[in-house]
């Protein structure tokens, strides 16, 4: 649900609405028209404050990326990163990642980031771990068959069960790494939680698994 | 290949053939006879010196055990523990896990446990590793189609190799465990390596994997 209680956040919204994009339903199944080429399409679910989504513009200019944040103070930040980085391959929509559908059409993306999405440690709260099966359901929908999910997470619970989740959905893994930041990777992007987790010496766990 | 400058240990197995069995392949097909009961048989490949199989078959009076290890010097220690505990529920074989299938017929196995397998840590060696894909074509073989695999080890990279194999080869994860250690479960026993790496502090990873 969209907090109601910032107007300040509306107001800069409403001014940034080509960082911020309004009424995304309105590009389902035409993304392409809407970057102007025929690039490939990422998504980040959960983008928080945009520096993932912002790092990986820069790195890689002949890719699309779009960053899902439900929080509306939160994107307002992702917001002033992409409006820094000055990128024009990069967007943020405001949106719930439960709406994925209705955004985008049939084989639309390349690839689906899950950047330290929350964990819902409570069995009872299953259901809403953006790895469980009814969402993979919807992310099996909008990706292309040769698309994948790339997966970081520093919480062991949610890491666990996201494999078991993606194996028992019939998903096959390509890539499993432990403790990611133990090897050299120029091309990793930290996100704010991961430089943070890091930091204090945690593991950061990642997965890279496909629909095929 | 087996050591042939052990004198001792041959003269040891001679006296033990009623605990580290000889010519194994005679029971194929034909291991329920062996043991003289209808109970679960269940496999562990790599044995060591023995604390694992022989703590299994006193906890699970109603499962038979075959542990297999390559080394006949090590052979002899877990069959010394076999000794002491015992127990008419578990037997050794001196055996290769390359020639599971001259040892067993499809379907004879309940449940196959690897512990601490050998890393192979290099590319080249990577069919040396048992969970490399010949050897999970040989499990699949074996195992009764409800059959599982369960995996323990402490090496990263064995793990995070192994969780790609299986689900390459269309494996089905059903528990994966980053810290086994950090959960309480009374009826998991120890291994040599396991104890002897989680005193150093060191986290134990676990997955339990089916070919469903
Ligand atoms: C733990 S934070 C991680 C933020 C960022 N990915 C990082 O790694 O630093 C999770 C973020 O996901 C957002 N989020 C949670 N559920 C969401 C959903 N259903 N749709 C879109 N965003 C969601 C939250 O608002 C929050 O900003
Ligand atoms: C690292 S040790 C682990 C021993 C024990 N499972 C533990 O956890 O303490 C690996 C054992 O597997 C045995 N082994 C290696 N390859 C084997 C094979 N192909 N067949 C049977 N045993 C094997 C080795 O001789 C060694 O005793």
């Amino acid at each position: 649900m969209r907090q109601r209680n910032k107007p300040w956040a509306d107001d800069f919204l409403q001014e940034n609405k080509h960082i911020v994009l309004q009424n995304p339903n309105q590009y389902h199944n035409n993304w392409k028209d809407f970057f102007g080429n025929n690039n490939p399409i990422h998504v980040e679910i959960g983008t928080g404050k945009g520096q993932f989504i912002t790092g990986m513009a820069k790195q890689f200019p002949n890719i699309n990326f779009i960053g899902i944040e439900l929080a509306k103070s939160i994107v307002v930040a992702a917001a002033q990163k992409v409006m820094e980085a000055g990128q024009d391959n990069v967007v943020l929509l405001n949106e719930n990642a439960a709406d994925l559908l209705e955004i985008f059409a049939k084989n639309e993306l390349d690839t689906i980031y899950l950047n330290f999405s929350d964990p819902w440690p409570k069995n009872r709260h299953e259901k809403r771990r953006l790895t469980y099966r009814t969402f993979l359901e919807q992310y099996e929908k909008v990706l292309h068959p040769k698309g994948e999910i790339v997966f970081k997470t520093d919480n062991r619970g949610l890491f666990e069960y996201s494999l078991v989740s993606f194996s028992q959905y019939g998903m096959k893994l390509e890539e499993v790494l432990l403790d990611l930041h133990a090897h050299e990777d120029p091309t990793n992007i930290m996100t704010e939680y991961e430089e943070k987790f890091s930091a204090k010496g945690q593991q950061i766990y990642r997965c890279k698994t496909t629909f095929k």
